[in-house]
């Protein structure tokens, strides 16, 4: 699986302007590229950001085949050069990015790539779709997983995924946005997320009634025996043939689940039914078209529920299915190695770029460990945490403020460095234990589900100063 | 590509409970699933079914590896004769369906499996997952080109896509809803679907101004000049620098992309300036987060637009991303080979499930050409188009139609039979034919956006009537 070749999962755009600067010499000019997005989904306060072990698969294993520039050649419009330059192309630039787990916010840097342009060009679209996917999915599961408050999320939307790495690598994000389990087995075996799962419908359905295939479960998985009770009737003959297995066989820690009905109803009168049967250590696991919203409530109506499965909601994000990560070039390299900054204007303000090559630091106040705001800088810029730190709105830039007592805290690690990868990706647990440390640390007016606090993201004055000059200055430098 | 094996992508569950019919020596019972949906996505009257070429690629490479048993061997719960099992795993059984580009509509049975218990269920997972992907996308494509009213619409979302598949196989559905192109390249190399795309912004900032930017691309690619206008100002800088390289390049043919700012003001500015110029040959293209509703909205406001490109909002479904195709056990047969129908009964009515192995028929009225409703009957019945068909509503059983001059097509086509595929999934370009023609001949009551008319889809007198039976008998038969 990790040794799939999405070489040509790049938009047609990137071949065509690749081989336009193949055919103009322009090909090994170095420039640089940004990876940032632009709304956190859902109206949230942070996103998650997941993906980063995807991409330096993806980057790893970049080459065309043969058979891929057969197809090209049939397409007519590419280069007998270019496409030699392709039977040798591979990724020789750098790429900076942040480690997977992080808060992320709008209008940073999350990834800097510096390359030959062609290169940072056809790499554009795998690097922004698997970002995409692992952070849309990090960010929901991080809510959900928040809104269930310390009880444990199981992710079990495969079967709606949007394709098979939807759930598998959906799986591996949910499991870093802190969920504890997932069902697709093939994401625990290639990313090690723990898969867990019990009985369909269809195992009740396999029976005469309920006390049979509930006896047969039991005896086949006496150590998890969650038993689905909604095939027929939740109270009147589901939770009672489940009570009577666990007595006959001596059950004490299993589990029922409820996938249909008044969730909150049920499950109080099966906490009920439960504890009058001698059986508190069985826990209520719901399912049904769950999400942040419905868990919530849920937990509000006083519903006696130990732990949640969530599917179609979670591994699509349905509420806001698309993470708006933008790829954009932000400088270029002249012929003596000088960086020039590139800015995109556009008729819509949100759309402006931060121009240069850039990077990113976290403010943290050393006495709570809590981060104050990122700080968006010049490369060459470095932060003194001597001395005291003035940021400023870059809207409105009035809004000021003066920090000390900080720790500045670069985010950029080296991915890449001269097309080899110098980085290791932490296990997935340390992932996810980092995650949810970092989330941790946020202000609880950030992690607001209702229009949380505006975390801030500032610019040192050089690089906003550079911006001002370039937006008045159509676009130059100078 | 199409070689990957995806057996383990299935849920834990499955694999559990696999594992508890082998134990009991129940694995080989032989046992009907349907697929079904219950909604059809954002309102809609009818969908459009994809994913089969998939699904058959799936069964045929379905196949446990060696490491796949180590890995499953070190879960600590299944048998070593199951595991032993899982090595000669393979289909062996039976699948009936309807064929790619059918409009379908809820509770029908889309496929059917007819297979030993076992692998029916180990296969649940993923036939959902790709049904309910391309499915999905098919029809929110065919909502879409069905809005662009005659003009072209272009996928390109890959970037935005919910993981690789979602951009390969999300490719392929929307050209089969009809879409025109993709941006897609790996989509056009596996699946032949046309792959297009001339420039981004990052090509325009390549160069110091847009007029080198346009001619430097119109020289490479005089018959694909599509050139990107809104890098810095729409209507001062981008078009007047398109018009003056189409002049001079005698450029007639080729289009400009507008990406933001108000499409319907711009387009029509920029109508009137190409036109002016004595451009009248020049396209206008839109893109920026469109869909059905932006659309429809853009023409009925006189946008001058000549074709769109499609992103984030088609490629995820934005709008409704869940496709929810589910499995449900309709029947098992006995040591007898005697078909024992089952039925799920649920709280919530809309869960219950229609019993039975079946079989679905489109009924067409002969003079229109146009379908009536569908037909559901059990596989043993036959519908005699020489005789009156009374129709009847399966809730509301007094809302009755008798129909006569009429076609019974049967959709179920068989896909396989005892493990081996006996279908050709046709061309490509066949089968979005095809679609279009299916759509084509619906009402056009059924194909409103807002408040569609709900086609019929009714149960034959028998089916009803065992149906009703079940539901009085707590689920039994008899």
């Amino acid at each position: 699986m990790k040794e799939e070749n999405y070489t040509l999962l790049c938009d047609f755009y990137e071949l065509t302007m690749a081989n336009g600067y193949y055919e103009m010499g322009r090909h090994n000019e170095i420039v640089y590229f940004d990876v940032f997005f632009r709304t956190i989904p859902d109206g949230g306060g942070y996103a998650v950001f997941a993906g980063l072990e995807q991409l330096i698969e993806y980057i790893r294993n970049l080459h065309f085949t043969e058979e891929d520039i057969t197809f090209l050649r049939g397409k007519g419009i590419f280069s007998e050069g270019f496409l030699e330059y392709l039977r040798s192309f591979r990724f020789s630039g750098d790429i900076y990015g942040i480690r997977e787990g992080t808060p992320i916010f709008p209008g940073e840097p999350i990834l800097t790539v510096r390359a030959p342009a062609a290169e940072a060009q056809i790499i554009e679209t795998f690097v922004l779709l698997t970002v995409n996917l692992q952070s849309l999915i990090a960010t929901k599961a991080n809510r959900i997983v928040r809104a269930a408050d310390g009880r444990g999320v199981a992710e079990f939307g495969s079967r709606r995924a949007q394709g098979a790495q939807g759930a598998i690598l959906g799986a591996r994000a949910a499991y870093i946005g802190g969920c504890s389990s997932t069902a697709c087995t093939l994401s625990d075996r290639e990313y090690h997320i723990p898969a867990s799962g019990t009985m369909a419908h269809s195992w009740v359905q396999m029976f005469p009634n309920e006390y049979e295939a509930f006896t047969a479960y039991c005896r086949l998985y006496p150590n998890n025996a969650v038993l689905l009770v909604d095939t027929y009737n939740v109270l009147e003959s589901g939770i009672p043939a489940a009570i009577r297995v666990f007595h006959e066989q001596g059950i004490e820690k299993g589990g029922i689940r409820i996938d249909s009905g008044d969730i909150a109803y049920l499950s109080k009168k099966a906490r009920k039914m439960l504890n009058a049967a001698g059986l508190p250590g069985i826990r209520i696991i719901a399912s049904n078209s769950l999400d942040e919203f419905i868990i919530r409530d849920l937990l509000s109506q006083g519903a006696q529920i130990d732990g949640f499965g969530v599917g179609e909601r979670l591994i699509t994000a349905k509420s806001d299915p698309v993470f708006g990560c933008v790829y954009k070039l932000a400088a270029v390299e002249d012929e003596s190695g000088r960086i020039i900054p590139r800015i995109k204007i556009s008729e819509n303000t949100e759309k402006i770029t931060n121009p240069a090559y850039k990077k990113i630091y976290r403010i943290i106040d050393n006495e709570s460990g809590q981060p104050i705001a990122d700080y968006i800088t010049l490369a060459d810029e470095q932060v003194d945490s001597e001395k005291p730190l003035e940021l400023f709105d870059p809207i409105s830039t009035w809004k000021r403020k003066t920090v000390t007592n900080y720790t500045a805290r670069p985010l950029h690690e080296t991915i890449f460095s001269n097309g080899r990868c110098v980085y290791t990706t932490p296990p997935i647990d340390e992932i996810r234990s980092y995650c949810a440390g970092e989330v941790g640390a946020l202000w609880d007016e950030v992690k607001r589900f209702e229009n949380p606090h505006r975390y801030y993201v500032d610019l040192s004055p050089r690089l906003w100063e550079l911006k001002q000059k370039m937006l008045e200055n159509d676009g130059k430098p100078e």
